[in-house]
């Protein structure tokens, strides 16, 4: 069983506000949930619909009604499970390997998205400026499907980050260089601009190198490219030899 | 004014069934209408919150208030401009130059990204399996940006598709051959496969050429690419030299 205020605790962690004030996030559904045990990230209460997760000690779970499950749930349709996790202390960013920092990416499903992506690139790192969407809310949990829990992402002042950086600083603009035919190392920080407005005047003289991904289309119309797919192909660009 | 039958006319243009009974779908934003006013796509009606479009003769637009503008959005924010346009008949696919094929691609946020992508890459056609999201949804029209003027989008029988092509067909799987030493062709058909499930049993068997995108993630755990990143990954490939 679970109580009313229970329930109103966790769908209350939809709210940043309330995770903040909690430290706790939730993430639903067993491959993420599963994901996240088998990381560093400390469980506080599963819910389950079904018998699921027999590793977990039973002080430590709840079965649960879909009523009730649906009104914990962040999601249109709800799963079978639902996860109260603890937010963990962030790691500092270490000035090594590839880094990508977002300066004031919003909205959460593309920021998911880049945490997959840095995953599947082995990008071990990402710096968020402080207006970037924020990483537990569930809907970036839950676009993340696991990679949450192998990348460390961490808010920083962008500004302060860079400015104290020896590392090259990469940045995607319209007259940069030719991605395809720049020479592009294994160690550095890749900038990645907000979804209208592109890198911001504050960040963009942090950038050492300016770089483009050349356009095909014959009309030369097309306006951009969505930030999550220019980060899939400037990720592919630093990767491949 | 907007009759309260024309609202719900408009408003009836978010499903399929209604989209297909009026031969009419929406668009919303200035951009997204200007790239569409600018095309082969006629306009039905335009009806906006303040005066724009002043190229627009008068019988074809009217000035709505915004809780009117509301009712008819499909988007959580309204903007300031909704246009109906026609739905054109689709134009066949030609056997030439690079074609994405898309097997039962169901998130319309995905398509429209893809859309997107191709227009960017100079890919102006795209055959969709009859089980992929509708082209005429308004999240995909959105998520084109403007895109879904310049790319033809045609649904088929992707089988009987494949069957007849003289073209090579790329398919991505785990087992295929690295995508970064492959040998890329200027023509051929690339199928992309559904969200969850990839490339179906039965559309697999006519992929000529196995292509993989390596993953660098030292765990080796993240199971796939977003489908559209993938794209995104794949189409970058084709055209870089």
């Amino acid at each position: 069983m679970v109580s009313k205020n229970q329930i109103k605790l966790i769908s209350s962690l939809h709210q940043k506000k309330f995770r903040t004030a909690h430290g706790l996030f939730i993430a639903e559904g067993v491959k993420v949930i599963g994901e996240l045990l088998a990381s560093h990230f400390e469980l506080e209460h599963l819910y389950t619909t079904e018998n699921l997760f027999a590793e977990i000690a039973l002080s430590k779970k709840t079965m649960v009604g879909e009523t009730d499950l649906r009104k914990m749930s962040a999601l249109t349709t709800a799963n079978n499970a639902l996860a109260v996790f603890r937010i963990p202390a962030s790691a500092e960013i270490t000035q090594s390997g590839l880094i990508v920092a977002l300066d004031d990416i919003r909205d959460p499903g593309n920021l998911g998205t880049i945490i997959r992506l840095c995953d599947w690139f082995g990008v071990g790192q990402i710096a968020c400026s402080q207006e970037t969407a924020d990483l537990y809310n569930p809907k970036v949990v839950q676009s993340t499907m696991g990679s949450i829990a192998r990348v460390n992402v961490s808010y920083v002042n962008l500004e302060d980050f860079l400015v104290n950086t020896k590392m090259p600083v990469f940045g995607t603009f319209m007259d940069g260089e030719n991605i395809y035919t720049t020479q592009l190392p294994a160690e550095g920080i890749i900038i990645m601009g907000n979804e209208a407005n592109g890198i911001s005047k504050a960040v963009e003289k942090y950038a050492t190198k300016r770089i483009a991904i050349p356009r095909f289309g014959k009309l030369q119309q097309t306006e951009s490219l969505n930030v999550a797919t220019a980060t899939a192909i400037i990720l592919s660009e630093f990767r491949r030899k």
